[in-house]
């Protein structure tokens, strides 16, 4: 966990997600993983309002991977999702992308704002993952502290528009006597990202090496585990990379924003 | 059931999806409920492209009167969910909007189509009246062989854009003793209006009169039940006649697209 200037505190689990954006907002750069406990993460995609309908468009095609749980209006950098909240600082760190390729990895989007900017804030799997560890399912990346892996796959995205790309997925080392469990759980998510899109076999989703993802960290998989994949929420910016618009801006993976919902606000009972 | 020169089949509940598709496009008109027993109906919005972003945002904030299962690109009149179907004439009617008034209701688009034309395909609650039937728990409309009662409440969308509008309500009687078992079977469908809204009081949703449906027809409420709402895909057209954009094409209540969906494909385990 690195901090720019900042000390991260000691038990951020305890934060409220308020107290959390507040110390991103301050300059804590850190992934956000086990911060502000039962308060919903997100993805982010910021993108020109002219680019607007194909982001909602993909994500309503692609609803595994993009499942959108609020759009802010173009220019607007609060919403319900973060009261007295910035969309432009809360986040720990963020990706500008220009042409697709990613040029600066900013603490803040204060600088490169325009009025015309639509905010994405899209679901993210942190979410299932305190229902999983209460289900005593343990997660490798969380007590290995680093970030979750993700992989992108030789699975495509239905496009949108000026928009495709492959999905992304994140993976969880899972013990095989638990996989039912943790199908269970996390299909009671379903806004979430939902159940896994495949369990066991990396090559099947075109992943060579499950020791280099493409983004986030590697984890060790424990003795006799499987690995298991869930649809990821940085696949939109997996399309950005690859379809190349002007401009469009995300969190850094594993940099979420921390939002007021709550996790439970998505189960489905 | 009113036909246009084709008669209705004896048995419409063991039709196919592609089936009942071929007779609305041969002419048959008639209220959908009960066609092709296990496959998705669905609400239509079809408006022009510079609305498309406005619709598809209103539908992402109101997610359970609008769920959205599939949008079509401009021009596209078929799609997975009507293989070899044509949106133009597979409704056995359509409802054509000018600034918000409607003003023809067609039984098929081939006059006033347009090839800007955006087609939003939402879920519709007979998705889940098979399932609260096979629990035992009938639905008036269909005893009574009428389309089912749909209201205009109080309460607001969420706006997008140029579009605003109140949630509209379907109705349906539900003995005291069997709204719980009602609430657990809808909650299990959340992408197509999931749990109620509301039980038991229509003057809590500004509903003055049951017997006074805003679209479809009035049941009979049988001794002891009482009326449970859900929300309804014809709320973007009620948005349609709030916000008066210069066109707008719907289905005709009660007479829904059927498509090659299954209902279980919807179901939350």
């Amino acid at each position: 966990m690195t901090a720019e200037g900042v000390p991260a505190p000691p038990d951020a689990s305890r934060l409220t997600a308020g107290e959390a954006r507040a110390l991103f907002r301050r300059g804590i750069v850190a992934p956000s993983a086990g911060w502000a406990d039962g308060y919903t993460q997100a993805n982010l995609l910021i993108v020109p309002a002219d680019l607007a309908y194909d982001v909602l468009l993909f994500a309503q095609r692609n609803p595994k991977a993009c499942p959108v749980l609020d759009v802010l209006d173009a220019g607007q950098v609060t919403g319900r999702l973060l009261p007295d909240g910035d969309i432009r600082t809360d986040a720990a760190r963020y990706v500008v992308y220009c042409d697709g390729v990613p040029v600066e990895r900013p603490t803040d989007l204060l600088e490169v704002w325009q009025e015309d900017l639509v905010t994405f804030i899209i679901g993210c799997s942190f979410t299932f993952e305190s229902a999983l560890r209460a289900g005593g399912i343990p997660i490798a990346h969380i007590d290995q502290g680093v970030n979750v892996p993700m992989f992108r796959t030789d699975r495509r995205c239905r496009p949108a528009g000026s928009l495709a790309g492959p999905l992304v997925v994140s993976m969880r080392p899972v013990s095989p006597d638990r996989i039912a469990d943790a199908v269970r759980i996390t299909s009671r998510y379903p806004a979430v990202h939902g159940a896994p899109v495949h369990v066991g076999d990396p090559a099947a989703l075109g992943i060579a090496d499950l020791g280099s993802p493409d983004f986030g960290d590697p984890v060790d998989l424990p003795r006799g585990t499987v690995p298991v994949f869930w649809a990821c929420g940085v696949t939109p910016q997996a399309a950005v990379m690859e379809s190349r618009p002007g401009l469009a801006i995300g969190h850094a993976p594993g940099h979420m924003l921390v939002t007021d919902a709550r996790d439970s606000d998505y189960l489905v009972p």
